[in-house]
């Protein structure tokens, strides 16, 4: 049994998932007649209590249109350096939106509002001008950590003072929640889009679905379209977003307590320098006395995969395929590694 | 029983194509690890006797990672200015490539090697600099015409003349080759990049592959990564396209028998003042006496869809699941129709 | 004496002129504080009733300014397929704003309120947004042509029932209101915005004006920044722009005399089948029987210079530099050209 | 007498250069005919040994023309956060070219080898190209500090190792060979490109200079065209360009000297922190109990003109028309305020 912690987007639907799948009534969805595509947008839209949703190939695509919509040509964002939309999404925020980015520090990938405020460029010929504030929430790079809804409740209010738009990369927003035990209402209250992903924690082949307001996610349809992210029978893939929703949220925190003793497994360990601090179901180690491939080239040979994440670091992540029964496994083989 | 002749995107798989999505070996398909997705490539590739394929959401997102490739910001593409590409793909020419146009005339969609010549732009400081001609055959909105061998070559042979690249939107090119007989690999031999749907005619659900080098198809997957058209376990998809190129590629004969049926019976109505030569699957009527939305009313009040095509066209497509007895239907409606 | 009627570009500034040039009082214009750009931009915007001008290097950097400020990504332009915008930018509507373009016919260059109706795309999520018409008067490519007020009228109002922007690219607007004897501010009443070039038949060395609201001019700083067109001490060009408001609009009427005996001797030649109306300063000849690059050589070897405009085309432009004498020496020079 | 220090950008040409401008020789450079622009930039390339340059109207255009040759959408450029081309052209980096940026720390605005080996990104489908190393000198928001030949050579290294680019934003290269005594031919020996002011310390109006390879060039002309850089009679502004380099280079030492009596005299004054080192004409100063704002009004008040330079800093430069006697005053003034 190989015990493949590289990403939770790894995952295969299970039978149940498949059945619903497999006998989900479709439609063209580029002409809007997809019943199970149009079902999901409005279930995950009214969960967040949002207008509109729209399903789309990825979470890089429900991102790059929220960006779109949100700049326009000399616009700049300020996110985290550590974001996804910055550092994972192909240089997109510059190839699809020509807007520039302020990118802030902050511990375990969390941007204050202090920073935010004076991140935002004066009025002058020389700037960009600051449309927008992007969080992402849980943190990926900053090793799964959560912003809480009173930390973003004075971002919100700085987005408000200036004019500027706040959008959520939410692609494991679900991981959040499960921990929070906030209510998906309230999140939806305090941004102006959403991207949520179907295809990490929730267990789905495929899939994101973008959030926003009506206006917003017309628009959003016509740069999906110049994207080619419109598909035709995608009900298919938007029944496993349905049947997750339903049966594979309250699960999370199973990948959330197996995340935490892998991460104490890890920090006990005499390769690794520092564990980040696990909150939901990511474990960033920083090794010590071995590079990232010669580490991942030993946990390999012991049956499990890992991620490089970073200069010194490496990256775990639990998900439905990893059981209890994996983790004990995982302790076994992570002695033997010296 | 509605005779929904709006596009051959509608279809529904059968159910034997279902059955090998829904058995179908997947895997995460952005680590490169979707056994079906790349079986799905490859054969593809192997067909037209090209280097390596890359499967999409779309055939717009093909289609626009090919104009990526074979342009840069200030290049000039030469096409029809009836083309997908520049009509119906959101403006991704200009949006996504920042690349000019020269939109051709040519009958019935077609363009002709002295207008390509005429139309590639002097080496001088004020114009775009010409790199690539984009063909499309079958030709939508040239009411489904073709483009045959004998008539790319000289086209091949300015490109390579002139140092342009030579990209076709085979969206429907297996209904071409349908009537032609003319083998992929010919065709394969003929041009830079191939964008080949499988959501038109060969009935599948959602996709596209993009043919190409292995050197583009490597820039090609970057390029789909920032659209956000790298997609996760993608094969349940692709495994319809495996089947399709299996079992539905010979029955598209049937679908240019049945639309050469319709276009007879549009020919004698009072309401038509012309009907494109109907050669695949695609009819398209010039109306008379009528405006499209009032005989688009009346065919649908009879239980016939078809969609405005342009300012005083209709058009009709036919596909797997527009049968034999759909055909006898549709002529005793369109009777009653003045 | 070589009669160099290539361009109205080619002109030196008059002593006078230069006088005013070198006697200007300058200062920092990405500062804002050079009086004499002050001035000019002011004293174009009185002129034609607008609130606010932008002095920039060039009719190409006004235009693409105006185009960014009507579109954003994914927007469409309606223009004639003979636009300066389209041909003679660089492609920058596509490489500066990422917009797509709607090209009409028209005779001379000239675009019907008939035909902007038909361009506008519908609401639809295949189609970019139309969000801009951009008119040219003096119409180059159309020979110099003009579109009157009352021409324009209709079409302003399609624009204000669409919902688009109203763009002149007026490079040549003087010429066309030398002959029209309309107001500036008649013309100012009816455009979003206007660049108007002093390079031309105005007789300065370098640069153009974008004209338009405080807001949009507000906004257009920050794209020339973007572009570099921020100059210095730009005074010294400004204040020629100045002296030729002041001095040489009148003669304008000299240029259009002279092209129009031009035009006549043309119209009489052997190897001419055709003379465009000529109306302002510029005189396009379709010649038979012989190349444009043949043309040109013959009159080059007779002093006169000419530059090719279209496949059969060559075109002659009257500017301040060629007067009286010049016209009577290339009726002697033409006539022995067979 | 107010002490404008604001800029070494706004200083008036001298009677001498002033000369220069109103007897050069002039033609339409559009055309390639303008001898001075010519002349101009066969110099610049000269003394720098490299093939080829063109003259722009600004140094913000010369980088941004730089940075589209070097990278194509979804490129990477690594650079100081403090650069130039990334804090203040607009935001053009990523609106013109669509490049993405991998902004490096580094103390006083300085990137090291070991960064920028960290900095390239791996050959993986989420991240861009990295193609473009951009390097600033002097570093005007590093203070005026210089990169000496020795710390560009195992960059340049880095550089051909890795298949990059390297650009030079040499807005003030004079000022740093004026302190270095290197060669110009040896500077040029290392970049693939060199942008050179002529409206900073050198004392022009308008301008800046592009070097390259003449491929390069030519290519740079299509790029200049579409920004609407092309400009017609440049040769007035040239001719201060070739004025400067023959008399202006060598008194740039005097602005140096000036400037750090200037910094070893804020370095004592109670209201600030900490002065950056002083290497060329560019002060820095970190307040302490004083907001920048409240400095700059009392400077203001005391006839001092400076500019705000970050959250706590203001910048004071030196350039020709400070002269001897500003330095006296400048200190009198100093002193009384507290």
């Amino acid at each position: 049994m190989i015990l493949d912690l590289r990403s939770d987007t790894l995952t295969q639907p299970t039978q149940e998932m498949l059945e619903a799948m497999f006998t989900a009534k479709v439609g063209d969805d580029v002409f809007g007649e997809d019943p199970t595509v149009n079902a999901l947008e409005q279930k995950l839209a009214d969960l967040f209590g949002m207008e509109a949703g729209l399903f789309c190939p990825s979470g890089t695509m429900t991102n790059q249109i929220a960006i779109r919509l949100h700049t326009r040509i000399q616009s700049e964002i300020i996110c985290h350096k550590y974001s996804h939309i910055y550092l994972y999404e192909g240089g997109g925020i510059m190839s699809n939106s020509h807007a520039s980015v302020k990118l802030l520090d902050g511990e375990y990938g969390k941007i204050s509002p202090g920073d935010i405020v004076d991140a935002i460029n004066a009025d002058d010929v020389h700037a960009p001008e600051t449309t927008l504030v992007s969080l992402e929430n849980t943190m990926n790079k900053g090793g799964g950590s959560i912003y809480t809804l009173e930390e973003i409740k004075p971002i919100k209010a700085i987005c408000d003072q200036n004019g500027l738009k706040l959008h959520l990369d939410g692609a494991r927003i679900f991981n959040a929640l499960a921990v929070t035990g906030e209510s998906p209402k309230e999140w939806g209250a305090l941004f102006d889009t959403i991207s949520i992903c179907l295809s990490k924690g929730l267990g789905c082949p495929v899939g994101s679905v973008l959030l926003g307001t009506k206006e917003d996610i017309k628009r959003a349809k016509k740069v999906r379209k110049s994207f080619g992210g419109g598909m035709r029978q995608a009900g298919f893939l938007a029944a496993a977003g349905i049947y997750a929703l339903d049966h594979q949220v309250e699960r999370l925190k199973e990948d959330h307590a197996r995340a935490k003793k892998i991460g104490e497994m890890l920090t006990d360990h005499p390769l690794v320098a520092e564990v980040f601090p696990v909150v939901t179901n990511i474990v960033i180690a920083r090794l010590k006395g071995i590079s990232p491939a010669d580490m991942l080239q030993k946990l390999d040979a012991s049956g499990i995969k890992a991620v490089r994440f970073g200069k010194d670091q490496i990256r775990f992540v639990t998900h439905l395929d990893f059981e209890e029964n994996g983790l004990t496994e995982f302790e076994k083989r992570l002695k033997v590694i010296k």
